[in-house]
């Protein structure tokens, strides 16, 4: 199956010094895949002078004169920069020139800028941000992470419908576990939106489960996990927080002393191994949901490793027409949509 | 100054298995201290028969015939309990023969239970609960915990007067960091009860720096980080999850191989080291702030050393008389209050 991916090229921290390397590299990885790199035509274009995916048909550059800053205000972006990398990338999947899109650009503009671009499918309000996150037991779909503040119970519902049928998608699950980021486990716990929410949840055809606490997010128990995108951020990033903390004292223990730096020679084949295993670039590539149209948010800090995930990403929901999915799921729900 | 604790000794996964051995340890510990163990009587004289300290007469039991269990709704807990261990030992601070109490049961009703003995400091709507969270440039105070959900702009503001004066009291530091907990360190975003008590708090003569994000728990840049109790409590147990997480991923490469179990075996002294810093139970014993009384909370599955730490908080606020404290803040704030 042939995928065509648009990729935002001038986006995130570091611009065409990842995105072209990570696309030579998955180009390479991916016979099926075909990319445009959409950005500054001409400084693309010198780096991808002589390259044999651009001869092959496989690679173009496309011209747009703008990029979007990582911290400018989404509004204005979508209002000023109608010639940004992030919006022609996204506009190529908005005419069917591309299959999806992939950006590593500020998060605020991207939902802004696709939101307005591809619009929404029925009886969704706003995309919603989901995550994979490790667990002890296995993955778990995180959603939403930081798209929509305030969410109200029937956001919380349409959340928990994207995730179920993305997850049954990727997994090919019939019936994905589905539960709410709350408190506590009791049914009293909670806010009034998360207590509201399960209601809605309980009287669904969805696989719910009921509620989870925060530490539920690594202990793999449940496919989904829901939650307002306020408290999900917030989650995610005291876990980026607590991991480096941990990762900061268990390198300053290994080099205080003599005996430590051995030490640390000597488990370093161990060390590097649980390194690999929870790495966060593997976790890379954040969908946007609820859009007619694929768009996957890479972490803006991503190296060409990480990168690579969120390509990867984007391939794998486009193999498994995930907006058609989880469209057909909310027309079933909502028929007058 | 001697100070007296009055001690829930029927509290939390253990009871006195932990409660007692942890108070005999501190008793040692500290010539100052005085404790009175509530629960029942007569099982709790069996374990102190023949104890110096109780013929020093510096330790004895108070009875009380009842047990709030860990699962149990507050309101029946409140209602229904009335000669709980919980509860007698709340007692005592408030007739006054006991200058705190310390609690490794359950959270609700030690709060509604406390809330209803002691009353709340004029100004302060309910309890709000406070711990240290550690980081790499230092600690960080953070509340709320949990105690309540769909926390107003107001409640906000009076949770960072509370964790103010209490980070001043117990550093001797003239003007604490206070931040707001967000999704981003922009002002145009939150949700609107952050905007709303960040205007506040922007008006207030304390040392408020703005937003932080969730990383910032664990990164020491403020003193006092405040939330709401639901957004608090989940990235709190998510951080909980995470480190149980990796620890759980170290153990397992470290035991998968020959190798990995002799590279841990000389390891083993870095790594007792690195837990011994990142040990939550050196973190151990939460404040409820607000109350006319001083209540710390302990884990409820704490070991003897993690009690031990709460029954130090406990001293620690007593000497500082946070209550008081807190109260000569808010008649500045609020005179008519």
């Amino acid at each position: 199956m042939k995928i065509t991916l648009a990729l935002d090229a001038m986006g995130g921290d570091h611009g065409p010094a990842v995105t072209v390397p990570a696309s030579l590299y998955q180009l390479e990885k991916n016979q099926d895949l075909h990319m445009i790199l959409v950005g500054r035509k001409e400084e693309l274009d010198r780096m991808l002078a002589g390259n044999k995916f651009v001869a092959k048909g496989r690679l173009r550059t496309q011209n747009a004169t703008e990029v979007v800053e990582m911290h400018e205000l989404p509004s204005l972006a979508l209002r000023n920069k109608k010639d940004s990398s992030m919006r022609v990338a996204i506009e190529l999947v908005q005419r069917g020139a591309a299959d999806a899109c992939v950006s590593a650009g500020n998060t605020g503009a991207l939902m802004a800028v696709a939101r307005f671009v591809l619009k929404m499918l029925p009886g969704i309000d706003r995309p919603a941000i989901c995550s994979i996150m490790p667990g002890i037991a296995g993955d778990t779909h995180l959603l939403d992470l930081g798209a929509n503040v305030d969410s109200s119970p029937e956001q919380l519902f349409q959340y928990a419908v994207m995730g179920s049928e993305l997850t049954s998608a990727l997994y090919n699950k019939s019936r994905p576990t589905v539960a709410l980021l709350n408190v506590g486990a009791e049914e009293i716990k909670g806010n009034e939106n998360v207590k509201q929410a399960a209601a809605l949840l309980a009287n669904s055809h969805l696989n719910y489960v009921g509620f989870v606490e925060g530490n539920d997010i690594f202990t793999g128990k449940v496919d989904v996990i829901v939650c307002d995108g306020f408290v999900g951020n917030i989650a995610l990033k005291a876990s980026e927080g607590v991991a480096e903390f941990l990762m900061h004292n268990a390198r300053e223990h290994f080099q205080q002393s003599l005996y430590g730096r051995i030490a640390a020679l000597i488990s370093m084949p161990v060390l590097k191994d649980i390194r690999r295993k929870i790495d966060p670039r593997r976790y890379n590539g954040a969908s946007l949901l609820g859009l007619r149209g694929i768009v996957i948010k890479s972490h803006g800090g991503a190296d060409k490793i990480s990168f690579g995930y969120a390509i990867e990403e984007a391939m794998l929901e486009v193999q498994k027409n995930i907006p058609q999915r989880i469209s057909t799921e909310l027309h079933k729900l909502f028929p007058e949509g």
